[in-house]
């Protein structure tokens, strides 16, 4: 969602601060674990790649923390401060615009904390399902909330074309298990092109950093802790399937590009894709909901973030005419209803 | 300007198409320049800078060319290809959005014709005044119709703090030689900053192809020849002027950050800093109005030009109510006063 109005992504990303600052511990002690090696894998410079950085809110605290712990560390140990080379990646249709001008003050210098470092900013606009950056260059990745994200919705179609998902859009109680399966198939391939294509970018020894969306269980049964938003906005399309608004065939066709992965699975796919070893793994939860509890004090809060993040994709399935009554009915919810929602953080080797 | 509206940039930037075709023999030659070393500057990448690429025309012009001719001398020499990463820059206020959703099709594999090789692209925010690439490591930069581009204007007031250019906003015939000096001592400023800045941030060996707009003669005496668009803008507000609508006071407190060099005033700044030899150095002349034979069949065309690249220091000094009424007055004026623009094309070698 692009701009600065009342949904945008920028004054709603109160949930993905949260887990980008539950992150910054990791964060730096992978910058730390770079100083370990035998030989530090960069000298004069050091590239940092931040993808799916949306609007930047995580980025202009990522950026800050990666110069704070390296100057620190390079001061500890006598070791030149290298130059910084930040890569802000997100789709080409992101608000890049938004992102640069959020940038005030800490390209070049770094900002006043960091007078004399040299900190140049590049928007890397691609998928990064995909090569974004040169070969053997990059010494740092981080990825907030972004990875369980899909390059497409797997096909859930039976054979003679009929949807198989009928009712809901992602993979709920009700859901088939050829769903599930088909979810977890599509989210195998992506991680893997995901971690494939980044091996080939980052230089040996270089570090990943990853927070996403997981659930904590193997099965998906525990819905409503690990699906809480699509819950959310599932039960709003219904009432809006009930009022007559939202035809029953469109919601039918309709399916969410998002998985969430266990521990379990992720682990897997990196053994299986064979380029880095796992540093670590944990998990957390956020409560979300509990009044003046959790990270919204009202159902407005989280209506406008499930929007900022969900808007373009049901205005492109739905139309742009039932978005301000879906996202009205999210904020008619009960807020003692909202639950808590677990995530990863994985650190990664690149062998 | 944003967007893709009928003033916007994108849409009317005809003359600087001209201008980098006209530009692409020097940028081959510079290129394959750089297979003519001992050992040429790059091995698996090649990055390239396009400074002042606004919403990417000329880039979608330059960036084909660079890998066609890197590809074609790689073939012939038998040279392993490399890698591209084009660093497209302007001002944080630029259009990054427009600039990077017409990318489709070249960002990965460089387009159809490139099948096989790895076009990386970025986008880099800041002002070409300064630092914008780690040390080191640019080996070709680029920049079409942007260097005359000053920093600020410079500081046109007496001791009294009055204005001393008055009654116009640029060189012009009635301006005092105070102006005149004040204008080449930001250029010299400005211009030596940049290639300082390009200086730290090539690789020795490393090429620059600068287009700019020129003047041939050393004194601004053949003034409608050299400064043409200032010269219709100049009319236009005067015009605005009589009919009160704009403020005389308004007109005398502004200035253009815009300056046109001459040959041997490049000449001399390039060898003063010190940093690069002139390897070229070329004039071309550019019709812009002559009926039927001008790049613009009408003065609607030119209007729109000049109205994408002034309106938003316009519209800051004098208001946005004014955009409309003056762009039409420009409209208004006959076809055949319009004469024709020199440019220069300068290429240097890094030291």
């Amino acid at each position: 969602n692009t701009g600065e109005g009342e949904s945008s992504y920028l004054l709603n990303s109160k949930f993905t601060n949260v887990t980008a600052i539950k992150s910054i511990p990791t964060l730096k002690r992978a910058i730390e674990s770079l100083f370990k090696e035998e030989s530090p894998p960069f000298e004069h410079l050091l590239n940092v790649a931040d993808l799916g950085c949306a609007s930047g809110s995580t980025s202009n605290t990522i950026m800050p923390t990666v110069v704070q712990t390296v100057v620190n560390k390079c001061r500890e140990l006598n070791h030149k401060i290298p130059e910084f080379q930040f890569y802000l990646n997100d789709l080409p249709s992101n608000d890049f615009n938004t992102l640069f001008k959020g940038l005030n003050g800490f390209v070049g210098s770094g900002g006043e904390e960091f007078e004399n470092t040299s900190c140049l900013v590049m928007g890397a606009p691609g998928s990064f399902h995909g090569r974004l950056f040169p070969l053997n260059t990059i010494h740092l990745v981080y990825s907030n909330y972004s990875v369980h994200w899909l390059s497409k919705v797997p096909d859930l179609r039976d054979e003679k074309g009929n949807p198989i998902n009928k009712g809901t859009f992602y993979i709920s109680k009700t859901s088939p298990s050829g769903v599930r399966e088909a979810y977890l198939a599509q989210f195998q391939k992506d991680f893997t092109l995901f971690l494939k294509s980044r091996a080939e970018e980052m230089v040996s020894n270089g570090r990943v950093v990853l927070v996403l969306h997981g659930r904590l269980s193997q099965d998906f049964s525990c819905e409503k802790e690990l699906q809480l938003p699509w819950l959310i906005l599932s039960q709003a399309i219904s009432r809006l399937v009930s009022k007559g608004l939202i035809d029953e065939e469109k919601l039918d066709s309709f399916e969410v590009p998002y998985y969430t992965p266990s521990v379990q699975e992720v682990k897997e796919l990196v053994e299986g894709e064979g380029s880095y070893a796992v540093e670590l793994m944990e998990t957390f939860t956020i409560r979300i909901g509990a009044r003046n509890e959790g990270i919204w004090s009202d159902a407005r809060g989280f209506g406008n973030n499930l929007r900022s993040i969900t808007e373009t994709m049901i205005s492109h399935h739905f139309g742009p005419q039932i978005l301000d009554e879906l996202y009205d009915e999210i904020q008619d919810l009960p807020l003692q209803d909202f639950a808590t929602q677990c995530s990863f953080v994985v650190g990664l080797k690149r062998n």
